[in-house]
């Protein structure tokens, strides 16, 4: 791409790092960013710049926060005897917009992956273990990818904890809602099929 | 979508005013913010504020511009008897980067469309005749999409220009109907600018 305005390139070739975004897509967005007003434009830029200075990793469970301790730790009208542990700050928010869950979160920063070098030391195991042991938790909730790699690093986490009086479970792997049986992987179908609930537990599951 | 970072959800509430960037995709790009470093994101961010504050519009062509006049247009390398009048700036950029066209362009700013309220006098039209008569134009190449309206808009400015010598063309129809400028793969605008029609040829292929 050729662009007469050095200042249009440089806000194009700026844009086209973002993942997913090529060249044309980048020049869409600044030319929807020159229309426009230079107010909004400020706003924009400002409040990117702002997240990128101001936020920081929750010390106790590693999620994105606006302070030392992020809104959900820090919020007691919580139960702070149950711990999710997820992979990212992606899964927290996907968690929290079903509005369904009351406890805390611990966020490990990805999962066990040895050809892609991501062993125990490069996770939040540490201070989840930490947290275990001094905290008072009393279940904490596997949520992780339903992969090899996600169960290898449920196991390996289990195991970690051994000897704490704890009760470790994952969340329900099966047909998701509104999802067509015959699409269904075939993993996940036997899956269902033999972890299948009685039906007062299916309907108290749906709150109804 | 709940966050629990009051700083995330300003950054994804603005990245998803953007055209065509969701609340997800936003919430992507923003994570990924968050991932680079902070020189970077700030490099990011200055690009983009300095281009919406500094980017003017070239005085002769209404191309953009890093200073009064765009660099095409100071450029004396270029053909200055020759300009192809586009309908935006994208038009000037995907022509350019066919690297087959050494004249100047006219951005027209839209193209006549009288059911949107786009009328002669929204357009960049008397400027256009005004250079026309004053700065030796000796050819007007009409590179607007293959549409009732840009058609309108070619007809149009022929009839506003008739009396001054001049030869008014328009890049070849190998462009599909229907298709906009700036989707065309560079091979086939390349083509379409070295195969320009004049004006009456380009009646007679349309049959009216």
């Amino acid at each position: 791409m050729v662009f007469s305005s050095k200042l249009i390139e440089d806000a194009v070739q700026e844009f086209s790092r973002l993942p997913g975004i090529g060249k044309k897509t980048a020049l869409r967005m600044v030319l929807q960013l020159l229309k426009m007003e230079k107010g909004d434009v400020d706003g924009f830029t400002n409040a990117l710049s702002k997240m990128r200075h101001e936020v920081q990793f929750c010390a106790d469970c590693h999620n994105v926060s606006d302070g030392l301790v992020c809104a959900i730790c820090g919020n007691r009208a919580r139960n702070n005897s149950q711990v999710c542990v997820v992979e990212n700050i992606r899964d927290v928010i996907a968690i929290e917009s079903t509005q369904q869950y009351n406890g805390l979160y611990h966020v490990l920063g990805g999962i066990l992956s040895p050809l892609d070098g991501i062993g125990p030391e490069q996770l939040n195991i540490t201070t989840l273990h930490k947290r275990v042991k001094d905290k008072g938790v009393e279940e904490l909730i596997m949520a992780l990818s339903p992969t090899i790699e996600g169960d290898t690093t449920v196991y390996y986490i289990a195991r970690q904890l051994q000897g704490i009086t704890l009760r470790i479970t994952t969340i329900a792997r099966g047909i998701s809602f509104g999802g067509e049986l015959e699409y269904a992987d075939e993993m996940t179908l036997a899956k269902s099929i033999a972890k299948r609930l009685p039906i007062e537990n299916y309907v108290s599951v749906n709150g109804k």
